[in-house]
């Protein structure tokens, strides 16, 4: 499958660009005509640069305002084409996109333009040049590509093709199912991208909102389903307008771009098996039967102390490695795995001092044709020297540097605990009735939550819910979730904006994005509350103002909320039933865990964040210190 | 006049909040109500609080999804109204703003809305509440003025009036004459809020870009004359909702709201002299007739090198101060002064080193008034120590703290170069037949751009252009032009929104935000050109394939074009006219110059940044140097 991006999704002068595309792996790229026109080099040069890359050009884009034009307007818009022509065939490419007219001086009529087209594509013809016609969503007179079509097949030049691009096509909500009639020799590319659902200006939202197929919330897969089902098996090849991934990194960008190509085209191949797309094979995503490990590392200084707190949470220690200095603290189903080793990736100094939860073992079908899938996806690969008698637990680096491991029940991944660890017979720890994770939330900046939203959902079988906006006293955080069918598998994702919110301050100041709370679900939060206080457990104290306020808005028996406000348990309640949530101050300043009951509930107390966020920033910044 | 302002609009707690607010001169405040609930105090320490910082609570806000509920929700619903009213008692506020329901479970019906309020007045009447409804542009029933009041006009309820806020009216486009036939004691506050034309969701649209009144495209005047037209004196209160200013300083935004509702109030004096609202009395906006100097500070050691740049731009020293170390520059109408005292705030240690524009002088038509109606407005007085004869200049900070100095012809200010200045005669340079200023480049950040706006256009006989998206290669760069009708005052501001566009630099790297370029008036940029050249002038080196573009692009004479390349000479052209720029390269890191002619043409060649940027960049970080 030949993969290709615009140049103009990316950051940074030509050079870097190309630099970044090639090492993501792509086949080709798109030249933006500006990206050619700022930089400095010939277009023999910049082509012999793009190949040196070893990248083909898949396009020269785009020509505007071509087809329609009244005269003298039409005779000049055709002396323009010959000079983007020779500009072709110096630079060595074959095909240029024209977008549909959105000049005010063109004419309508779609035998008027074919004929333009025809007259092109002669021209075209002359020196084996391609003319590939999108209509735009804002198109003046064209905007749908059923009427580009209909351009093209009445033009009947053999050089003259369709181009299509999802978004145009999406936006507009025309039926995709119009594609599958189309002859596959007549569309000359495919462009892809997708982009959050919010209504507005179709120019604006193209503009400043467009993703990578998958990030967003367009139907993108069937469109190329039904692109696949002509036959095509072209450049698929991204086009993509964001603010974000304009100031983002050229490179991590690219990586994003290849990964949402080859996921889509991995799905395409899975549900329309006769297609002519030749996508590249690889393991299909994996079921995830929950998390299996968190693991920290923490300063041997720190972890007395921080042993303590997951104490007071009822953890008792469990199993000791049998060579490493690694514990492995448990309550029910869930394991911390407490790392104070000075060698090794855990503590190597890329990675900031104090208490991280670095690393988390995810439990799936089948870890190493995990591995092989995020590999084949481009995730970067993780592997530590094992010594003899241990098991090398496949890993790719995740979040902020930190490492997602891959383990199973049927490999030999699955006696990993009894191989390497010697059990441990504590009885010190009450346990607090705590049974398994319910979701871990990481914190990353706002850039980053599109990769690994991807990254995510490309690799195991979840979804993703809707953005929902947190609003923190000092800005917004960004909010989305992935989850899995069985609620198994829970991440939230926070994307910070601005480094005055806590998100941000928890990036900035202390860890670097990764981990920021862990949620362990119980079945009586009353019970585990009791539990908690009973063994000196101290709870981040809510405003008691929330509490009236959520008697008034639910109704509730004060009873009951004088019993919530006692322990400082936060509560939310939709159609489908309950929810309770009780948090630790942070620790080492910025983990911290929470605890959660779900009674039907499935969501994640968003109308509770402020309160929170509220909290643990009256815990970092007490009322009598100096503010800004 | 009274002014007020909701929590919501600002970032911080509630304490921070109301702090910044007192300190603007707001004499109000509407309490939000989340911004209390995450707040520890007790409803009556908040108000006690407010008071304490000499502010009153204008509103106490929302109490959402009232009217119209089916039994029992109807019940719950009253039931949690009498819980805020407790509330508000405490609080010691008298008012609630009721906002149109959007619960799906609400039934329509202006009669029955209109019982539910009269059963609420007169809940509210037992207590001396008063109750105020608005409608939300989205409400499920109610999304019209016209209809709330229809509502309150049959509750017929003396405890019971209509809240207006300009955002949900003017969204919609509602005629705003239907406010003017609204008894005035109906009308229990007014809300104000602009926001940029950008065609989208409502809700979206609202709850993101909302800005100051004056800061927008919305006619908020329109709206504010058909509210005073009814005999309305009540608050002015804002209501911002803006991922910007939750990100932002609180001071800073509270500063540029209280001005925006002073410069509104001045608008709607001007335009409806027998309006009811006290508002203060200021001088009017200030006619501009141009920039009468620049300054720079620079340090003793640059200053031969710079002082050799502008002699090679054609400028001749004409005059130097008789006790300080300050030099005028001057060419036609342009004066650069060139500071390179060590005392005084030009060399301040808050300033970076190196060379800045620091200041600039505005000749105004009476330069002590437009001082008076900018301290009136909120802006920050500047003055330093006079020595005996010299004039004292009013003056203000402006951009990045940088001065805005006020001349004008008609006061003592009139005679400043004679009376502080000694003539020089120079001979040694030869003018370039630059004329005047065509216009000063100040960037700053994206944040500030709304500020800066805002203060320029309050303050000046000026307005403000649409904003243009200029694509940096490293992310967009927000740009938008004051400019008086003349053409004689035309400044352009850039706001960086990521510290890797060029502009980003400038502000992080070098000088903070500021002038960054100067551009200059020639009536024959070719002659200009030849002259520069001869004299040693090096001009920013432009792609070559820039030129090709544009002859093709414009259907240009090919020795034209030539003529262009040969120097560096940028080109854009509209149905207007014509127009030519050219560049010096950078200075010390970020500040250049600018040249132009205009032949009828009255843009600013925005086409052409992303060609200057780029070239900029090459100059900056030469192909050979290692790229991140």
């Amino acid at each position: 499958m030949k993969t290709s991006i615009a140049t103009v999704s990316l950051s940074g002068d030509l050079r870097s660009k190309l630099e970044a595309i090639a090492k993501a792996g792509f086949d080709g790229v798109e030249i933006f005509e500006n990206d050619f026109l700022v930089f400095d080099e010939s277009p023999r040069q910049v082509g012999q640069m793009v190949r040196d890359h070893g990248l083909e050009i898949s396009l020269f884009q785009p020509f505007r305002d071509f087809e329609g034009m009244p005269e003298p307007l039409r005779s000049r818009t055709f002396d323009r084409a010959e000079r983007k022509f020779d500009l072709m065939q110096e630079m060595g490419t074959d095909l240029v996109l024209v977008c549909s007219n959105v000049s005010p001086a063109a004419l309508g009529g779609l035998d008027r333009a074919a004929a333009d087209f025809r007259e092109l594509g002669e021209r075209a013809a002359r020196r084996d040049l391609r003319v590939g016609y999108e209509a735009l969503a804002w198109g003046r007179h064209i905007n749908d590509h059923r009427d580009a079509w209909e351009v093209v097949r009445r033009a009947d030049h053999a050089n003259v093709g369709l181009i299509l691009d999802s978004f145009h096509t999406l936006a507009r909500k025309i039926d995709v199912n119009s594609i599958r009639s189309i002859p596959k020799e007549k569309i000359f590319i495919i462009q892809l991208a997708d982009a959050p659902l919010i209504d507005m200006d179709l120019l604006y939202w193209s503009r400043h909102f467009r993703n990578m197929p998958g990030e967003g919330d367009l139907p993108v897969l069937e469109f190329m389903r039904a692109v696949a089902a002509t036959g095509y098996d072209g450049y698929l090849s991204l086009e993509i307008f964001n603010d974000q991934f304009r100031g983002g990194s050229a490179t991590a960008i690219s990586v994003d771009g290849q990964r949402s190509l080859l996921y889509l085209g991995d799905q395409v191949r899975r549900t329309e098996p006769d297609i002519a797309l030749p996508v590249p094979e690889m393991p299909p995503r994996s079921g995830v039967e929950g998390i299996a490990f968190i693991e920290f590392t923490i300063d041997e200084s720190e972890a007395p102390q921080f042993e303590a707190l997951i104490r007071t949470l009822g953890f008792r220690r469990a199993a000791r490695h049998k060579t490493k200095s690694v514990t492995v603290f448990q309550q029910g189903d869930i394991r911390l795995v407490i790392n104070t080793e000075s060698r090794g990736f855990a503590n190597s100094s890329y990675l900031v001092h104090g208490t991280s939860a670095y690393a988390m073992g995810l439990l799936v079908d089948d870890a190493r044709a995990t591995h092989r899938r995020a590999l084949a996806l481009g995730a970067e690969t993780f592997a530590q020297p094992v010594d003899e008698g241990e098991i090398e637990m496949p890993a790719v680096h995740g979040v902020g540097g930190g490492i997602v491991y891959f383990l199973d029940r049927h490999s030999d991944l699955g006696s990993i605990w009894d191989v390497e660890f010697d059990p441990v017979d504590d009885l010190s720890a009450t346990s607090a009735g705590l049974s398994s994770i319910d979701h871990i939330a990481q914190t990353m900046h706002y850039d980053e939550l599109l990769t690994w939203l991807l990254f995510y959902t490309s690799l195991l079988e979840a979804h993703k819910t809707p953005l929902v906006d947190i609003i923190d006293p000092s800005g917004i955080v960004r909010s989305q979730v992935v989850e899995n069918a069985a609620g198994s598998l829970r991440i939230t994702m926070n994307g910070a904006e601005n480094r005055n919110t806590l998100a941000g301050r928890f990036i900035a100041d202390t860890f670097g994005s990764g981990i920021q709370h862990l949620a362990f679900k119980t079945d009586d939060i009353f019970r585990t509350a009791d539990v908690l206080a009973a063994g000196g457990f101290v709870s981040l104290a809510i405003s008691p103002n929330y509490y009236d306020d959520l008697e008034a808005r639910f109704g509730l028996d004060p009873h009951f909320t004088e019993r919530l406000k006692a322990h400082n348990i936060l509560y939310d309640k939709d159609e489908r039933g309950e929810y309770f949530q009780l948090y630790s101050p942070t620790f080492s300043g910025g983990f911290f865990f929470e605890i959660v009951e779900r009674r039907g509930y499935r969501g994640y107390g968003a109308a509770n964040a402020i309160f929170r966020i509220a909290a643990l920033r009256k815990f970092l910044e007490p009322a009598d210190m100096p503010r800004a």
